[in-house]
């Protein structure tokens, strides 16, 4: 099974994934919650359902663009439309939390209606939040005031695809699975497989700059972009006539990572290559994390990169809650992965060797494989447990990456030093200049787990500051990552940034409080 | 001798490239320069000094600043700092035209001193005009009132060099020879080798979106970029904490390219790369054009591509008036040449014989490389001649190359038709989803030949728009391509920009009237 045969996911408020397939922890999980001293919380609060306050001449407009069966005001669609999938936003649904929700879902088919309700949205006092995936994780879909949702589904093609040059045009409504199905039947696919990819969008991929895990062999999302649509309160811009250009400032790169907040990209030209016929996935041992950290930089910088290429800490080789299984095998040193689309190449097995990897063959490959999208799935039953389970990532040049490793580390355990967490941390997105590090926690949870991450998060945007590391390397701004993007660009970019939200959304109706703070 | 023996050349205004070593044209293209009607025109106009318009107070302002003896107000500095080397510039210079001669150079020796002249430039009424390499072909030293020249030569440093990272902190102003040696003597190079190579700078790099004719090996010199220092009018602001980072958009494409128009950017974060110990140059000989445009394609689209990729037409294949020798091996097709930085790719052939190409070995690809910088320095003894010649370019996706190519040559041809005009064309830069067009055009020169080309500028101009290229690939907006430039972007992206210019320089002071309208 291939990325292009996984359906669609419709996502459960409050849970992650197809609820046809939730995730049961092992035994093996349960007896170590024991450990960590996790006991289970009260059971969820169940909400109570809260009016919208659309009035019938708002309701009127939103219907006179997409037709009225294409506006729903009832309670289920707006509460299937409430916040992203953070740990903060599905401990919110526990708590019953009905704020944040949208006033209305809206479902346009074009364009041409997006742009339209754009344009009309200030005049009618309406705030404007693009969906698609809806998998956000740093507060991306919570604005401070009352709005409504335009759920971009039914934007669902693929409207072009060049074969000379290798480009396919796609709505941003197309759901990741979709897009692959879409393109495999023409024997493409984009490369693009974030752990998000049952739940997320190629309009939200472009929004949220979004990197995968095949990341060293097809690059970022922001890569594959050539082209954009975008829709905005003032009207309609298009972008990229040319796979690169000297025409001023690649204004691409302004759109990409805007998170809504200058308009909606409703379609995205996207680089595509040919499908690849075989697949490889291989784990590797290597004795420390700093051992294979050199290996990974030598790869990065010198090659041959594989398509994947995945480096856990000997935290997270350890803890390893999916699959206990492969413990064992790794026990005492640190179990990577890579992965190739295509022929195998023993060149980049070779660096590994020659940089102090052991090679264990392809079952630890296939494992991760086979579960590379289910890690978020166990979220659910943790905190069902009593677990608090979070994680954050950051990115930084490789000269940086031990100190700003140890300083997040050190800070998260700070931070919790009344519920002792396990702070795990994996390297799968490298550069030449650098690579990303991506953190999870888990401890137990106390009476009052939204203030307790607040503070062990806010130790950790801290020591990202210090250590000289990005705000974040794929899961975006949103409104949990504000100030310390304030912070990282200074206020005077942050002003630029402000003044062309202020130049394409004068009535701050997209998105507002995403991304920038309200000037 | 390597790219890093050349030495920094002082060029001559009016005159390309080192006089030192000026072109002289071989016979056979003064024969055929007789064949294409060619007469020599009037001798140039000497020049009449024109009095710089700085005031006593806005002098002190300057010299309180960086020193008096850092402050040029004689006509020799200003008028070595007037326009740059669009075939228009050289024009000018030859009908001796003494607008845009700055009314002072000023030679700053840090980012703070920078810093300091833009925070006062206003109060001052002073606009300014960064200067550093002066290579411009677009128009881009062209204000349109009296301004400053803010020449960078003293921010001449490497200010850093991490070898773990494998990045290097270069000053504005280190031209592009000193950037290649300060790099060689620690092993590395940053592989960036345009053709204006020996005049250029890293600001001037990074301000105009370069590329380089290593660009299928080394990319472009934005994605070579991982951080930047720009002084703005209204202070500094730092990008860059990591490669790639979801922080947003990637500000640093909003200043790369902005051509000075929202600040001066005073210091380039690099990614660089070992130097290598061996390089390989080859001619391949295709039947055709379209036969080289199939083999490159595949090279970009499945690799592996070399360091070095360019493809000749025809027209340009034939008509090598710099070294007629080549011309007879390849006689009825093109002559396409490959260059490796480190081993030579036997699968890199491989793929070229089986698209149909033929490998005539090093020595077209030798000829090629030792005259590399060469071409421009053709340009001034063919104008002295009396012949008209001009280069343009554009980019596009593979699919609209054919298409686009034949379009602009029409145009051209059309618009020139009272001096039957020479097109030669070549592809230099290629990326999966598509590749440069670099057009070169030789005619003979009416009584007026800066509104001949303008004329056939026009048409181009018009053919590119309408055959959905971008108005440059690597030359840049400047003034020239100011107007196709908001039409390609559309009004709504213009004023976005306008509005970021009119955030970080209020006052309209950085160079002003280049790359965007005045609002």
């Amino acid at each position: 099974m291939t990325e292009s045969d996984l359906p669609v996911a419709q996502l459960t408020p409050g849970r992650w994934g197809d609820p046809a397939h939730p995730a049961e922890l092992p035994a093996a999980a349960l007896d170590a919650l024991k450990h960590l001293g996790i006991q289970r919380p009260p059971d969820p609060v169940v909400e109570s359902e809260v009016r919208s306050g659309l009035t019938d001449e708002q309701l009127q407009f939103l219907s006179s663009v997409v037709g009225s069966q294409h506006v729903a005001a009832e309670w289920e669609a707006r509460w299937a439309h409430t916040r992203g999938y953070s740990t903060t936003d599905l401990l919110r649904f526990r708590a019953g939390d009905t704020s944040d929700v949208p006033d209305a879902v809206v479902y346009p088919a074009s364009h041409d209606e997006v742009q339209t309700i754009l344009r009309g949205a200030a005049e009618h006092d309406l705030a404007v939040v693009p969906y698609a995936g809806g998998t956000s994780v740093v507060g991306g879909l919570a604005p401070t005031r009352s709005f409504v949702t335009l759920d971009l589904r039914r934007l669902d093609q693929l409207t072009d695809l060049d074969e000379i040059s290798r480009t396919a045009t796609l709505q941003a409504g197309v759901r990741a699975p979709a897009a692959e199905a879409l393109l495999a039947e023409r024997g493409y696919t984009l490369g693009h497989f974030p752990q998000s990819y049952e739940g997320a969008s190629i309009g939200g991929y472009a929004a949220a700059r979004s990197s995968g895990q095949s990341s060293a062999g097809y690059g970022r999302f922001d890569q594959m972009v050539v082209g954009l649509t975008i829709a905005t309160p003032r009207g309609t811009i298009e972008l990229g006539r040319a796979p690169m250009s000297a025409a001023g400032p690649d204004l691409r790169q302004l759109f990409l990572g805007s998170e809504g907040a200058f308009g909606i990209i409703t379609s995205v030209v996207v680089r595509i290559r040919p499908r690849p016929t075989e697949r490889h996935f291989e784990g590797w041992k290597f004795d420390t994390f700093e051992a294979g950290l050199t290996a990974v930089r030598r790869l990065a910088q010198d090659g041959p990169l594989p398509t994947v290429l995945r480096l856990p800490d000997e935290v997270e080789t350890a803890v390893n809650l999916a699959d206990p299984d492969v413990l064992g095998s790794s026990a005492g040193g640190v179990l990577a992965i890579i992965g190739f689309d295509g022929p195998y190449n023993q060149a980049t097995a070779d660096v590994l060797t020659a940089a102090g990897g052991t090679n264990l063959g392809e079952g630890p490959g296939e494992t991760w494989r086979v579960g590379r999208y289910r890690a978020p799935y166990l979220r659910d039953p943790l905190l069902d447990e009593g677990a608090l389970v979070e994680t954050l990532e950051t990115a930084a040049f490789w000269s940086r990456i031990p100190a700003l490793k140890a300083a997040v580390t050190d800070a998260l355990v700070g931070a919790l030093s009344a519920t002792p967490p396990l702070v795990l941390c994996h390297i799968s997105h490298v550069y030449e200049t650098g690579a990303s590090l991506y953190f999870t926690v888990v401890c137990a949870q106390t009476d009052d787990p939204i203030t307790q991450w607040r503070n062990a998060k806010s130790a950790a945007t801290q020591a990202i500051a210090t250590a000289a590391g990005t705000i974040s390397h794929h899961h975006g701004i949103g409104t949990d990552h504000r100030d310390a993007y304030v912070t990282e660009i200074g206020p005077l970019a942050t002003e630029a940034l402000q003044a062309v939200k202020q130049t394409l959304d004068p009535n701050n109706i997209m998105n507002p409080g995403i991304l920038l703070p309200e000037s």
